[in-house]
């Protein structure tokens, strides 16, 4: 069972969510367990949902204008990021020199061996995740942090649009941000069961750090040498767990219909005395005209599992809709519509059923993302002082709070609260602050509203 | 140079080709050179190139029902078909228990290191490359071999209408099959310069060897236990390297329309006294209606680099088709077409220009695999006994020769000719065969004609 939120045995929400999850991707399809801890068989589907994942970021990388690339392989390493600089930033050095060489923007997309390991879970917490790297160099800091804007928002686009997973945009503070960058954005996630914060994707502005170390250099307008400005911007297959740990319930998995590998599943209704192989043709009938209006549909042919079980199966592996089809609906040219998402039922004529489909499955992603962006949104709690901070936190509530946004205070804050509270971002779209407000923490003047989760320590 | 297939210098063609290759990869914005021997950066038009043959096998593979996967990455290994089989077929085992479970196809792309590793070249011998590798689990030998086919027919039409290589599908020999496997076929490319044949993707029936090893059993129509036949198909980055060798000139690239990430270059022709905003305008305008068209389009905006190098860069990039506007073309609304593949030009008006473009580059695409089939076939000898045989491989033909097709005879050929003929396939397309014709090397009955090549030693 999905934990509810609303009624959180609290100490074992993290435990009982772990199982659930761990759960529903097993018993839908995603993976299969190997005998190493932590390694996974990854399916069809989270395949296919990572294609399309790659497909979004690529076409819109291409708009960005970002090079594709592929730099070599290297062997067992600490930090593939650190790897990836060592292997990358000389070439930059080398090709870039002249003003018109920027922006320069490169991606790669590749697997990962993840060392460090803490209780595995399907695509959260394993072995070897396949990810997004992207990096760019720029002639000015201000050029720098609007493409960083862009990618943020090429990050949200991708999670509310695409996965139907609302996130905050915001920037990380001191503590958390990349080591060596000036500062780090971040698309947040946020698990209303638990409380935990995941970084969904993340944008670092580097600064001249490494610019400084390769000697990345261009000869700006008065001729002059100048060193350029770095980006760098990563999304890795987390992405997929949190879709499906955001809209999973207790049936199962439930798959926004943008990604899903099968959109609709279509169900013969047979029962002793009626007429199976017309029931069978009208289902094959229906997908060839879905499939003619190109959506993805699967018909289901095994005849030796009981219907009931049939439905259960379907619910488990997320598919958006299933269309009945029994004696019933043969006569009167209808077929039953069943969404995944709140279980309603609904009859239609078979006539215009491309057109329903298509408005059922856009209400469907409409929904998921309406739903959990609720959810979320119910989750958070503004605070004023430390009392109402800590109270708040350990209800595990999604905490806003005014802050004075100090390194100092960071670390006081962790201490103070048993390193249980994590920063989970300075959102960039800021609700008011009344003039005089003082941080929850520190009592000085606050800089910025703040958001904070519950961390397990 | 490319060497010509004329006037070889046949102890120098190996080197002389290797030379040029290196040179048109590096100078076309392929490869960067890396520190390590055999290891390269690969660049953007590469990993589009790859993400273009990604895609058109995808979509092949879905249609054969081909389901994704991804087995966990394994630490450094001898061989990595080994250890994917030792990976997957365990999860055949536990998935087939019924005929409907069949067949059952998986595909999974990924990198894999190659570790020997002898006289390095980017794509066809290096450190490092990207691949796809099938299985296929059927009820009958019939039913697997069928598919085999299947597979075949979809790596014929890649590499002649995507990336216009003609390849020869056949039968490998006794010899040159998988270890463990029934047969082996797959899809062969002859280098014409050096007489060189590369295998460019290969399909092999496993027969029911690892169905006995791991057990991979279902229940047969009687309810009796039966062993399923596999299949196992794989291609990788080679497949680039061979289109780069195949249609490169002295000039340097030529790619192929359909795969090129620039189809279309458009070039101001700015020179004293010209306005040079309206030709500049002129181009955008160009660019702009050429992708409303779908045409992959850049214009060449650097203005401090001479017209004449302007061109020959581009020509070295291989883009299919060269947009040239001056004052003359202002004046009378038309444009200069320069074609990268014979280097023709053709005024033609701009109101029509989508259409021309699409007619020439649909024209280069076909001119291309044309050119490189007739070369090809130009290099075939037939040969009828020993010393012809001999002669035609010292030359580098390619030979095809009347064979007996026993295992004994392979080994006896590559012993008298000092290990430097190489068996190429035995087609499936046969050409006729006059009764009691003999085998070319044992002076036995011949069962069928078959391709031989050089091979260095």
């Amino acid at each position: 069972m999905k934990p509810k939120t609303s009624v959180l045995p609290l100490d074992e929400c993290d435990e009982v969510l772990d199982e659930w999850y761990k759960e529903v991707c097993y018993c839908g399809g995603i993976v299969e367990y190997y005998p190493i801890e932590g390694s996974y068989v990854l399916l069809d589907t989270p395949m296919q949902i990572w294609d399309q994942i790659k497909s979004f970021l690529d076409a819109e990388m291409k708009n960005m204008n970002v090079k594709k690339c592929h730099f070599p392989l290297t062997s067992e390493v600490d930090s593939w990021a650190d790897v990836l600089k060592k292997s990358m930033y000389p070439y930059l050095r080398k090709w870039i020199r002249f003003p018109s060489h920027l922006p320069l923007k490169l991606n790669q997309w590749c697997n990962a061996p993840r060392h460090k390991l803490i209780n595995p879970t399907p695509f959260l917490r394993c072995r070897e995740f396949m990810w997004q790297e992207g990096h760019g160099a720029f002639a000015t800091k201000k050029e720098a942090y609007v493409d960083l804007l862009k990618v943020l928002e090429m990050y949200r686009r991708l999670y509310e649009e695409l996965l139907a997973v609302p996130v905050l945009l915001g920037r990380k503070s001191e503590n958390e941000k990349q080591v060596g960058g000036l500062y780090s954005t971040s698309a947040q996630v946020f698990i209303p069961e638990t409380g935990h914060g995941v970084e969904g994707a993340s944008a670092h502005c580097l600064g001249q750090t490494y610019a400084k170390t390769f000697n990345i250099l261009f000869e700006d307008k008065n001729g002059e040498k100048a060193m350029v400005w770095q980006t760098s911007w990563d999304l890795n297959t987390t992405a997929i767990g949190l879709m499906l740990m955001i809209h999973g319930d207790d049936k199962g998995l439930v798959l926004p219909p943008r990604v899903a590998p099968v959109q609709v599943v279509v169900i013969p209704e047979i029962c002793q005395g009626v007429d199976a192989k017309r029931i069978y043709d009208a289902c094959e009938d229906i997908a060839l005209i879905l499939e003619r209006s190109s959506f993805c549909v699967e018909v289901e042919k095994r005849r030796n599992i009981p219907l009931s079980t049939r439905h259960t199966l379907w619910e488990r592996k997320g598919v958006p809709l299933r269309i009945q089809i029994g004696p019933a609906q043969l006569d009167n040219n209808t077929a039953v519509l069943v969404r995944r998402d709140d279980g309603c039922k609904k009859s239609v004529s078979r006539d215009s059923l491309a057109d329903d489909v298509h408005a059922i499955l856009e209400d469907i992603q409409g929904s998921l993302f309406k739903k959990a962006k609720t959810k979320r949104d119910s989750c958070v709690e503004e605070v004023e002082d430390w009392a109402q901070f800590l109270k708040a936190l350990k209800k595990r509530r999604l905490v806003l709070a005014p802050w004075c946004d100090e390194e100092g205070v960071e670390m006081d804050i962790k201490r103070r609260s048993d390193g249980l509270a994590k920063h989970f971002g300075t959102p960039f779209s800021q609700p008011p602050m009344s003039l005089g407000t003082l941080c929850f923490a520190s009592g000085k003047l606050a800089k910025s509203w703040s958001y904070w989760t519950w961390t397990s320590c």
